[in-house]
C-alpha cells in the first residue's frame, strides 16, 4: 500500500528533509508539492541531492484547486499560512500534518499574542492533536489534523515529562538551555547566518522571550496539570543540524543517578526513538543527526537534576516526527522510513 | 537470502561506514568482526550511532581460527596486513574484499617500493580483481578476491576513463588536484588532525609522491595501454568527508563542452552511481557525502579539459564501493543497500 | 624598559598564545622557554606562525639551573608540576605567574581532592594572589606569585561578581552553563578532539563535577563571604576558541533589565577589558576571540536574571589575563600588548 | 605624523579588515567613512569588534562634497563605481587606493568585456599603478592612483613571477588551482554562502572563465612580455579566510627542488612579506590568516613544478596589501601596522 502525499511549501529545509525521508519510505508516494519561489522548477534542480529519486515539478499554491486528491498533506508553510489551507483538505477527508505553530496552542489568545496574528479557525484548532507521539499517541491516532511540535519544545518536553509525571522536581523554576544548529533558522538568506558571520562562533539566539517557551509550559500543563515556570535560553552554534538541550531543576527528594535513569528508562520503555544513554559523555548532536532519535542522559549536582537531550531539529524536531505521525495515523509501523543508524564520522 | 559476513579491522572509519551500510542492507548479515584495540567491547559502545542496530562484540584476530564460516570477508586492515589473511579465507571458499593496497598492483616491485613492504603472495595477487565496477565489472563478477581501489584513484580514474578511452587528451601531462576531507586520514589521533589544528584551514597533504599516483597510472595502462604521466597533488580540507578532484589535460582536438558531456554520458550510460552534472556549479562534496555516487562535470579552458569529480572518500571511495563489489559477486542488485539520496542541508 | 621573561612549558596552546602576545608587547623580552617534547627545536619550527618573530630554541626543564635570570617566569606546566618550580624562582626575586591550579585554592585539602595530588608547599600557597585583576588588582600588585584563574572560573566570576556584591540574587542555586571551544582541551592529540569526531557537533564535557566549580565557589566566598551553590555544566563546541557562559539565578527583588545593566556598568566602570553589551544579540565568541575582552549582557525571565559572558579561553581565560597580570606587577599600562580589536570576519 | 584617511564603502569585508588594520596602525587617522546601507549608523555598531576603538558615523557618499580633505582615500566600492570618484579626490591632491578592478587593466576593452562596463576615464587609467609592491614598488612609490590587485591574481603572480623572470617554465600551459575561503564572496547575504549550504563542503566557484585569469595574463605580459596561457579554476571552501593556490607548469630544464627554492629565495630576498617554506607541509591558510604574508613552497613531479602559495584574501589579497601600498606612497616603513604574527590555534 502506498500513501498518496501532497506537500505545501516543500523547498525549505524541513521540506528538503521531508522529501528525503519520504523518498526512502516503503509506503509513501509523493503526488505533488508546492513552492512559490521555485514554481515550475523541478524539485531535483532545487535540491540536487534528489536527482535520480524524484522528478516532480514544483507547483504554485495558487493552483491548489487543480491538485489531485491525496491521503495526507504535509504543510511546511510559515506560521500564519497553514491555517488558511487546512480546512480545504480536511473537508475532502485528507489528513493534514502541519509544521507551523498554527494549531499548536489550546489557548488561542496566547497564540495570537506570540505570533502577532489572529487565528482564523478556532473550531478547527480544537480538533488538532499535538504531534508528539511518545506522549500523545492515542490522540494522534484518532486525529485528522496533527500539529507537529516545535523543535525546541520536542527536546524540552521529552526531557521533562518523566520528571513531572513522577513528581520528581519543583516545577517553579526550570532552567532550559538549548544550543541549536543553524538550519533551524530556515533557508532564506540573512546576514547573521552567512558562513563568514556564523562560522567558528557561538552566539545568542534568545535569552528573553522565545515563542516556544509558552508552548512547552502549555503542554506540561495539559499533560500533567503542571504549573511550570521556565527560564529558556537558546543559542546559535556553527553546526548544520541538532539541538542539545540542558534542563536543570531542583529535585524534590534525594535520588541517585541510577534511580533517575531507571525512571526515564521505565517511562520510555516502549519507545523506539528514545534512547537513554548511561554515560552522558556519549550524548552529542552528531550521534542523532539525520535520525528520528532523541538521546537522553541525566546527572545530579547539588540536589538538582541535570538532564540533557539531543535530537536533530529537522529530524525528530520536525520532518522525522511528522513522518512518525503519518505512520501512526495510517496504521503503519511507526518506524517505517525512519529506521536508520546515525551518521559517523 | 542473507549473505553471511565477517569484517577484519572493523573499528576504523572505513569499518564504521561499512557497518552502517551493511546494517541497512536487505541481504547482509554480519556474523563477526574484529578489532585489536576494542577486543571484547561491543561494537555499539565503540560506535554509539549503531546502538539498537547491531550488538556484536569485537573479537581479536588472534582467535581467527574460531570464527564461523561466512560467505565473504571484508578486510579493513592496514596495508601489509591483509595479505597475511586473505589465503586462509579464500581456501575455505570465502570471498575476500580487501580495502588495503595489498592486491591493487600488478607490478609487485612497484607495490613493494611504494609501501616499503615485501609482498608475501604473488600467486594470490594475480587472481585479484581491481574493484572499480564501472570499469572492471566482468572481472569482478568472476573473482573471489577483490582489491578495493584507493579513494583518490577511484575519483581520478572515473574522471579520466572516458577521456582516454575516446582518445581525447594528451596523456603525457595530466594534472590532478584532489581536495579531501579529514576522515581519509584515518581514526588514530594525530596532531595535525586535531580539531584546533585542522579547523578553518586548507593545507597540503602531498605535492610530491603520493602512493596512489602510480596506482592510477597502472590502471590506466591496464585499461587502455595508456602511458600517462601525472602531476598529482592532494590537500586536507576541514570537512568530514569527500574528495573533489580536478583533472586538467590538453585536448587533442577541438570539442565543445556539450560534446564532451555527451561523451561522458554515453560512456557511463548504464551506470547507476555516476551522475553527469550539466552545470558544474552544482558539484560539491556535500551533494555526495554518505552516498555511493560519483558526480562528474566538465568544462573547457584554452583547449584544455577541466573535469571535476566528487565522491565520498568513505562511500564510493571505500566502503560503498566495497558493498557494490559484494553485490556484484553475489548476483544481487548492484544498488542494494546503496540507494539513498544525498544529505541536505 | 624591557621585562625579561622565561616561560616553562611553552609549546602547548596557552604557550603559543602567550608567545604571540609577548612578541607584540612593547616591553617584553623573552629570554628562554622550555618544552620537553620539543627540546632543542626552534620555537618557530614548532609554531610556524612565529617565523620571523622569535627564533629561540626550546630548552629542557632539566637544564633549569643554567637558565639566565629573568624578571618573571610564566609557567604553563600542567597541574601538579608548577608547584615544584615556583620556589626556585621566587627565591631569586623572580616573579612567578602560574597557569595551573596549583596555587588557586586557599583550601588545600579541596585542591588535593580535586586534582588527586598532595600540595607540597602550603606556605608558598598562602602568598599567592588569585590573578583576576578586575577583582583582586590590589593584591596582585603587591604579590610575587600570581595564580592565573581557570578559564571557566574567569567567565563565571566576572558575570557573578556584580550580582553578589550588590546582593541581587539568591546564591543558593546558581545555574551556570558554559559552552567552550576545543582549544581548551589542550594540544595533546586525543580521539574525541580529532577533527572528524569533533566537527559539526555539540557534546557534553561535564554535567557533574567539574574541577572549576569549587574554584568559583571558593572565590565568591573569599570576595563576598557568599555561600553559593552552583550547578555547573560544560560543553564542547566545534570552534577553535571561546567560552560563552550563561548564568541564571533568582533575583531577590524586582529589577528592570536597564537597571541591571546599569549595576554592571557601574561595577566595571573603570575596567578596560569588560564591555557591557546593551543588545545581548551582539554577544558572541567570535567578537572576543584573540582578545583580552570579556563581553557581558543580561536579561530577565520569570524573575530570574540571565547573564551571558563571552571571552576567549586562551585570551582573557588564560594567556591574555596572564599578560595583564604581568603588566600590573611591573607597573606598566595594564593594556600594554593587549589593546587590539577583535577579528572579523 | 598621522596620515589622514577617508574610506569609501567601509562596511563590507574588505572595509572591516581595512579598519582593523588602520585602527592599529601607528600613523593612520581615519577621518571619515561611507556606507550606503549603514549611513548614519556608528561603525562600532556595524562591526562590534571595533567597539572602544573607533566611533565614527557612516556617511552617505551623496554627501561627498562635505567630506574633509584627507591625504588618502581607500575605495572599497564595487567594480564600476570607483572610477566615478577617483578623479574628484586626485584633483585635490588626495591619493586614491582602489580595491576594485576599475584601474587594473591596461587593455580597457578587455576590462569592458570582462566586467560588462564602459570605462569612463581612460586617461586616468593610464596613470594608475598596479599595487603589487613586490613587483611594482618603484612605480607605486611615484603614483597617486593605486589599483589594488585581485586576491587570486596576487596569489598567482607572486608564485609565477620567479619562474617566468628566470625563464624556468613553458608558459603556454600553466595550470592554476585556487581554493578560497568564503569571505572572498563578499558580505551581501546569498543562498550559496548561507552557513547550512556552505558548511562542511567543497564546491566549484569557477572552472571556466574567471575574471582574474586575464588580469594575471596581462600582468605577466607587462612584467616579462610573457605570453602565458592559463587554465584557472577556483573553489569555495568552508573557511572564513584564505587562498591556497597551486601552480603547475612544465619545467624547461631539469632542476632540483633545492635549486628551485633557492631561485625563489633570491628573487624575494628583500621582501618582508614573502616567506619561502622549505617543507611545503607547513603551508596552510591558517598560518597566514589575518596577516599580510604570502607563504610559498615548491616541489617537482614528472619534470613539472608544483608551486603552492598561501595568503589571506582579505590580508595580502586585499586590505593588508592596500595598507602596504599606503605605507609605500607615504614613505613609511612598509611593514607599519602589518607586522603581526599569524594566529594559532
Amino acid at each position: 500500500m502506498k500513501i498518496k502525499i501532497g506537500i505545501l511549501g516543500a523547498t525549505g529545509y524541513t521540506g528538503a528533509e521531508l522529501l528525503r525521508l519520504l523518498v526512502g519510505h516503503p509506503h509513501a508516494e509523493i503526488k505533488w508539492l508546492t513552492s512559490e519561489k521555485f514554481a515550475n522548477k523541478k524539485i531535483s534542480e532545487v535540491f540536487p541531492t534528489l536527482r535520480n529519486f524524484i522528478d516532480l515539478e514544483c507547483k504554485s499554491i495558487r493552483e491548489i484547486n487543480k491538485f489531485k486528491n491525496v491521503d495526507v498533506v504535509f504543510s511546511c508553510l510559515p506560521h500564519g499560512s497553514s491555517m488558511h489551507f487546512a480546512k480545504l483538505f480536511l473537508d475532502k477527508g485528507t489528513k493534514f500534518i502541519d509544521f507551523s505553530a498554527d494549531f499548536r496552542f489550546t489557548n488561542l489568545s496566547l497564540y495570537n499574542k506570540l505570533y502577532k496574528l489572529n487565528h482564523i479557525n478556532p473550531e478547527l484548532n480544537k480538533k488538532s492533536a499535538y504531534g508528539l507521539p511518545e506522549l500523545f499517541r492515542k490522540k494522534i491516532k484518532k486525529s485528522e489534523l496533527i500539529s507537529n511540535p516545535g523543535c525546541y519544545a520536542t527536546a524540552a518536553i521529552l526531557g521533562l515529562a518523566p520528571l513531572i509525571k513522577n513528581n520528581l522536581i519543583d516545577a517553579k523554576f526550570i532552567n532550559i538551555d538549548a544550543k541549536a544548529g543553524l538550519s533551524g533558522g530556515g533557508r532564506a538568506p540573512v546576514s547573521e547566518r552567512q558562513f563568514s558571520e556564523a562560522n567558528d562562533t557561538i552566539s545568542i539566539n534568545s535569552i528573553s522571550n522565545h515563542n516556544q517557551k509558552p508552548e512547552i509550559e502549555e503542554q506540561l500543563s495539559i499533560l500533567y496539570k503542571a504549573k511550570s515556570k521556565l527560564v529558556f535560553s537558546t543559542y546559535n552554534i556553527n553546526i548544520d543540524r541538532g539541538i542539545l538541550t540542558t534542563i536543570t531543576a531542583k529535585l524534590k527528594n534525594s535520588i541517585s543517578k541510577s534511580e533517575l535513569l531507571a525512571k526515564y528508562k521505565n517511562f520510555y520503555k516502549n519507545e523506539n526513538f528514545i534512547r537513554l544513554i548511561d554515560d552522558e559523555k556519549n550524548i552529542s548532536t552528531k550521534n542523532v543527526r539525520f535520525t528520528n532519535y532523541c538521546d537522553i542522559g541525566v546527572n545530579i549536582q547539588n540536589r538538582h537534576i541535570v538532564c540533557v537531550t539531543a535530537l536533530d531539529n529537522l529530524g525528530k524536531g520536525a520532518s522525522g516526527q511528522a513522518v512518525q505521525n503519518m505512520n501512526i495515523i495510517f496504521n503503519l509501523e511507526e518506524s517505517d522510513g525512519l529506521q536508520n543508524t546515525g551518521l559517523y564520522p
